[in-house]
């Protein structure tokens, strides 16, 4: 798609052109209090895109060229231009070389990416919320359908295999080595992942490698290793709520940056805030981003990495989703390109193997040292009974057979769920369609209240994630997260066709 | 001892006695920058001393009295009384009712507990040392005798009894337990220590109970609970290093309070801090207090509760060591007699049943809900293999048991090292003579430089702690915690022995 391209190249950049696309829909919502007054270029996209809903511009029309808008409207060019962009991005025309924008067939589903609001100017501290620990608890209810949860549906882990390997494992140990259990972790495990790390094509420095208390511990030495209380780190837009409740608790101060639902964090914003603020580190999730699921494309991670060393700034890559390509190969992590040592390579087995077990890891580069001194000083080191039942479990050589059942379930389960929200949810629905993972993003009409919408559905038995969880501010009013990672659940369909009722 | 007593009643208080015999031992080794000038009653006290030391006063003899004294040195009757509570409190004379003070005997071994120095007079930033590092990095070299570890020896646990509970009860969870297993923790673990405090008299809120990542996790989420960063925190003196480092990761400062080696926490001094400084919390442990080994008599344990609910401070109470007592009966914890709910308990199995498995708990009184939801953000929840290999082997009824050959194991692995120490040890070296636990504190000749010693041991393959350790300004010079608690060890006999000789 041209316009991708466009929007990294020479264009004003993302973030003022999404910045219209929600002005848009806040007028539409007549949210005035929010939206601030509207650009020339804001104003154009919008009376185009009104003419393409009310059929007056046609699929396959060609939009008024430049010069005719310019003198009909009394513009600047870059402001015609703007307007085509923002149309553009948003899948309602495209640009044909030579030629001039067209409008597109009206998007029959599925329908473009959703829209992601532009992330404020300036960095903020965090505010904890209630409703997080409100969605959380609900999720552990058995009765709830899922929608809402962190995790895949347990059923698709191989928890009776883990038990025995854990008490064969156990048993082997002697004394000593339970006490003498390094801060680093056990030596089985470790050398596990370095293989399935070295099998990617990244070579780890022995003393890089770090097991931890889940990826949470992991990310939360790593941030504490690479920032002082006061400092900016760089957050996708949306965010992981748990990078910004990590960020709170450390008295760190939260920068989102754009991202893309299909290629992740834009790398010319990201430019344009490392030029202009003082930035300490980024968290980002290149694989299967939760929430928008977007995978950055290879060349996007090099450049990411190239760029942060540039500017000697650390990468606190949280890949947790990492394995759940659904794709025949397995796309590379950020920290396959890092030459520097800069990028703290962090992940778990909480999503792909082994939830409840809270193990995890962190590849953490030149911060290795720092992060396992951090680590004996704050938890002295890793619950033994789960790495050596993980460790024994590489050891058998069965995980790759398990991974490849996992991605096929969960891949089969997020084509289902998508054909019944095409289905089921109104026009103005945009989802995403990931590569991997197990969540979808949905963006609803404008004028749907999503956080009334997660208690209206909570009252019904269903817990869903409201999009203002994925930032600071509260920005995401009309967005879900769903978990579609529950293949043998019956109640997930006829929730999402309810979802879609409510919603419609 | 009437002198006990006497400190926490009308005395000028604990404080200024110990560091006037601080300052006598840094006279003695010609520290001068380090020892501010001295009083006039410290010099007398010191007069007296190296009298008692060189013989010209010898055992029976009556000191000055204080009238001749008042006479003679042109001092006051308190600078005179002062000067005798320093030397009872040393050991060095003894008062006898109605007629003076005396010399007492050379203290033949037992001698008097070691002195510890007095604390800083405000608080301050603590500074992670790397010595700490090396120090538990040693101790994990089987190699190294294990004098400066933190555990007990691993032969004392019942490993292969916990890999057969795990084994079981992992098996028997559904998997829809394992991904909803609670914050709060694995209800079966949390029922079966409900039942342990109850047992001991402490009826728990339902609520209050958060399973955790040992104890470590327990201490800091409970610190997070109630302290913002830059907050005063009171900790004993010495104190455990692991609560110097979680009050420097989480920006807190420092409050030092002089503790008894047998009595703990001295409230006189403890009421003084709280009126002259804003305190955000108290870190105590009172059984077995890390590295002193002592424990608060009960009656304490109730006043200092007392005395921090009228000022309505909590009081984060680190009672890892709380079921390792040697006396046939098992003292309260200071929870016992906690009305307001002010009082987060905090343990762990770590040290008396399954190191390793890093399985510890927070009772946290009114804050429960507030640890709960620090838990869910930060760790989600506790691995669930070693927390149900523990609550299985709880609900099999062996612990009390194993407590029972566990604290016997300690109890006399204490006596048969103090009787080495008793012996290789030179004049000058007071060891602490605890009631339970398996840690001694020894107070070396002021010459003694017990950093030096420590890099001499390790080089010889002998790990212990220097006294630099316990405290934020690297006060405790001339002192070592060593760990006794391995019974089978034979090299601990030789290696105590070493150090006496390089001691002598």
């Amino acid at each position: 798609m041209g316009g991708k391209n466009g929007r990294e190249g020479n264009m004003p950049g993302i973030v003022p052109t999404r910045h219209l696309i929600r002005k848009m829909q806040f007028s539409a919502k007549s949210t005035g209090s929010v939206a601030p007054a509207m650009h020339r270029y804001e104003q154009l996209a919008a009376e185009w895109a009104e003419g393409i809903e009310r059929g007056t511009l046609r699929p396959g029309e060609r939009l008024p060229s430049v010069r005719q808008t310019c003198q009909a409207r009394a513009v600047s060019p870059s402001t015609v231009f703007q307007a085509y962009a923002v149309l553009e991005e948003r899948g309602w025309v495209e640009a044909r070389p030579r030629s001039g924008y067209y409008v597109r067939a009206r998007p029959s589903r599925p329908g473009p990416p959703p829209i992601t609001p532009p992330p404020d100017t300036g960095p903020h501290p965090v505010a904890i919320s209630e409703l997080l620990v409100e969605l959380l608890g609900s999720t552990r209810d058995a009765e709830v359908v899922p929608l809402g949860s962190a995790f895949p549906a347990p059923e698709l882990f191989p928890f009776e295999a883990l038990a025995r390997c854990g008490a064969r494992a156990m048993r082997r140990l002697k004394p000593a080595h339970i006490t003498g259990a390094l801060t680093a972790g056990d030596e089985g495990l470790r050398e596990a992942l370095r293989h399935r790390y070295a099998v990617q094509g990244v070579a780890l420095h022995p003393e890089e490698l770090i097991i931890t208390h889940g990826a949470m511990e992991a990310l939360n030495l790593c941030l504490q290793a690479v920032t002082q209380p006061g400092d900016v780190v760089v957050v996708e837009s949306p965010a992981f709520y748990g990078a910004l409740q990590a960020l709170e608790r450390l008295h760190l101060r939260a920068l989102e940056v754009a991202t893309h639902p299909q290629d992740g964090v834009d790398l010319t914003a990201l430019e344009t805030l490392l030029q202009r603020e003082r930035v300490a580190a980024c968290w980002f999730m290149t694989r299967f981003q939760n929430p928008l699921g977007a995978l950055m494309p290879t060349e996007r991670k090099q450049a990411l990495v190239t760029l942060l060393a540039r500017h000697g700034i650390p990468l606190i890559e949280d890949d947790v989703y990492g394995e759940l390509y659904a794709s025949a190969e397995r796309p590379p992590p950020a920290k396959a390109f890092d030459g520097a040592g800069l990028v703290l390579h962090c992940s778990s087995f909480s999503k792909c193997l082994a939830p409840g077990y809270r193990v995890g890891w962190a590849a953490a580069g030149r911060f290795g040292a720092t992060v396992a001194r951090l680590k004996m000083m704050s938890s002295l080191s890793t619950s033994l009974p789960a790495q050596r039942a993980i460790a024994d479990y590489l050891q058998q050589g069965g995980y790759d057979r398990h991974l490849r059942h996992l991605r096929h379930a969960l891949a089969e389960s997020q084509r289902r769920a998508l054909a019944v929200i095409d289905e089921s949810f109104p026009p103005g629905t945009h989802p995403t369609r990931p590569q991997g993972g197990y969540f979808l993003w949905l963006e609803l009409p404008p004028q749907v209240n999503a956080l009334a919408l997660h208690q209206r559905a909570l009252r019904h038995g269903i817990s869903v994630a409201p999009g203002v969880l994925f930032s600071a501010d509260a920005r995401f009013t009309h967005h879900l997260r769903l978990n579609v990672g529950h293949p043998g659940d019956a109640r997930l369909e006829p929730a999402l066709r309810w979802l879609g009722a409510e919603v419609a």
